[in-house]
């Protein structure tokens, strides 16, 4: 009998468990996930900011897995899972598992303001990239169009608060739009003169990084006009500004980036949690109770010298692949691993040639960091045509200053 | 004292117009319209089938003319017009002129039964695309995870209502979806079963061209499993199925590639209008009673040997640019010009390596034509970037059979 393998989730680390796992013709795999399409996530703040296309970033799980026809691909919703009886119970249909891979990651967390979600959109999906997209470009066109001075200084202010990669690069991709990409297109008013501000509650941005490295992000964003406010912890949010202690700022765009909880899937997870919902594993990532079930990516709380591992790429690819090497074991009688990450380093990107990356003990900045940044992000993602679009989508930004994809997608009629 | 020239809408004739008019420094052009971007429109149903991304068919209007300091681009809505006092009057806005263009095209037409839309949308704007898109890729979604064969049978249904280029043209490229790039890509059912109806309710498809022709588009039409109904008038439409007389089809798709009628803005025109709320112009395209405001493209009625001539986009290029040069000539006290539309020809698609063109007395059809229709369609494109872009794209999917944008980007979390 073959044996039956669930993933739920097709992120980082789903797709990575499910790679290693259709290798073998003696397992089932079945995939499920709420979108049909496997996105790179750090990337979405380039969609959001016109400069890549959804679909140079994100690609059909099916498509991934057309060869493998021991691979099923349901884009479904999880309802519940009975994990006395091994049965994963979605909107469609009840399906029996002899293994059990949780990878269903993180989502935005307004840390009980749930009523801030409207005024500060976040950006996780697809359709929030386009969502933040059509909010950014259609406050330039407010703005264009404004009959105050106060209008349209309210339109020309960004705000971004959370001070870690997203934040950062949202920050930094706005500026670049604002004093570069967008600096000619305007008769009534100067893009360059926009206000963008990136709000950090904590007493730096970055702060997994170096602490010379983090200057170094400040004075970049500061060259494309982002000033930076440390120790600012917002206390209100409204459709048209917000609020830090007794000062306000008038502002039509606030992008929100300041934190992620487990997604809601880990409500019925049966073992202990972290304050983000995040799910305390086993050392080979499995549940204490159900060694038939493992927990990876963003959802899986796993402490490593003392720390619990960030909720990044990295972490969640390592892991996808650990947890299928661990099933290969059980059906080859071998005996289970211990995760250990090997952390290959992080990276920030902060506008053109602009970039720190922090590898081990080296530590860059500038237009090295920036190559760097750029390789291993083409490395990484999905699929040759994507990889092949993004370089020329790069390389046509690059020289000419341009944002291909400044649309508006709206209802107006 | 400059003159100011405003345009309302920006497809084929306003953009062609502004074109033109923005050479002359003597002149100041304000350009309105309700998106931010020209659309090239002849292309959006293979946005709609996931062969291209939105931005590889559509700019931004304000980038098209950022070195036209002379043209000012506002995203607004018209609201009114005072012919009288020549005031165009936008949602934010009160804008004089000299010269009025109104170019607001068409919208989709219904007959009535406008409840019909919400199951059988149709395909004018990106936004529409993406609807549409979505609702094709889930319906395999759906079927592949079906739990009777009458359910699978639903969402394998896919229905076009309208035997015109355009209805034409997305079968054809349904068709190729499911023969061609999704064959293999699912695990429960078989895309390559597909039935894709294509209904007209004349007595036969693309009938402003040649019979012969019309033959050869629907055997290319049978060979990609596409069924060509006609004489079939449909009498209801839900959000499951469609009625044709007595006959009922159970469909989870169905498209409405029907009508058109002129934009609501026809309505405050004071001219007489045919029965679509095309406006009847005078022969150098103006109002009889207003010389100085014209109307052009899908919005204006214009007849041309003893018939109106017909909605496309070669019209409306033609007719934007006689306008501007009205405007010249009166600006030189030359005599205005009567319009004569020349006739360079007509094309329509059907799948790779299909197509059809007419031009003049020449009739071809299979390959030919196909590199014909290439050809026209990307000299006409707009921009650079688009050009080598959608090149690009069509080169990848030609060689590989691969669909690029195959993305359902919706509200699931």
């Amino acid at each position: 009998m073959k044996k039956k393998v669930i993933i739920i989730g097709a992120g980082f680390a789903g797709l990575n468990a499910a790679k290693q796992l259709s290798k073998y013709k003696e397992i089932d795999v079945t995939i499920i996930d709420k979108k049909n399409h496997h996105l790179f996530q750090p990337l979405l703040y380039q969609v959001a900011t016109a400069g890549l296309n959804e679909s140079d970033i994100a690609y059909p799980i099916r498509s991934i897995f057309r060869k493998q026809k021991n691979v099923t691909v349901y884009k479904d919703t999880v309802e519940n899972i009975d994990f006395k009886e091994k049965v994963v119970i979605t909107k469609s249909k009840r399906l029996y598992y002899d293994y059990l891979i949780i990878a269903a990651g993180a989502e935005e967390n307004y840390f009980g303001n749930t009523e801030w979600k409207k005024f500060a959109p976040t950006l996780k999906t697809l359709k929030d990239a386009q969502i933040l997209r059509n909010k950014i470009l259609n406050a330039f066109e407010m703005a264009e169009k404004a009959t105050s001075d106060q209008e349209m200084k309210k339109y020309l202010t960004f705000i971004v608060i959370g001070g870690g990669p997203t934040g950062v690069e949202l920050a930094g991709a706005i500026g670049e739009m604002t004093r570069i990409t967008l600096a000619k297109d305007f008769r009534n008013i100067d893009p360059r003169l926009s206000r963008i501000l990136l709000i950090e509650a904590g007493k730096r941005i970055l702060p997994s990084f170096d602490e010379n490295l983090t200057s170094k992000a400040v004075k970049d964003l500061e060259s494309l006009g982002v000033q930076v406010w440390t120790n600012s912890l917002v206390t209100e949010i409204t459709d048209d500004s917000i609020k830090i202690g007794n000062e306000q700022i008038e502002a039509a765009t606030v992008i929100w980036a300041a934190g992620i909880k487990a997604n809601s899937l880990s409500s019925i997870i049966p073992s202990e949690k972290d304050k983000m919902g995040r799910v305390f594993t086993a050392n080979d990532l499995s549940l204490k109770n159900f060694p038939e079930v493992f927990v990876c990516g963003d959802l899986a709380h796993f402490i490593q010298n003392g720390e619990p591992l960030p909720g990044i790429a990295p972490v969640a690819m390592q892991q996808g692949k650990h947890v299928a090497k661990q099933i290969i074991n059980d059906l080859k009688n071998k005996k289970r691993e211990e995760f250990v990450y090997f952390d290959k380093g992080q990276l920030a990107t902060i506008g053109k040639s602009k970039a720190i990356a922090e590898i081990r003990n080296l530590k860059l900045s500038g237009f090295l960091a920036w190559i760097t940044w750029i390789f291993v992000h083409i490395l990484y993602l999905t699929g040759f045509k994507n990889r092949i679009f993004v370089t020329l989508q790069w390389a046509w930004s690059y020289i000419t200053f341009k944002k291909g994809a400044r649309l508006i997608i709206d209802d107006e009629k």
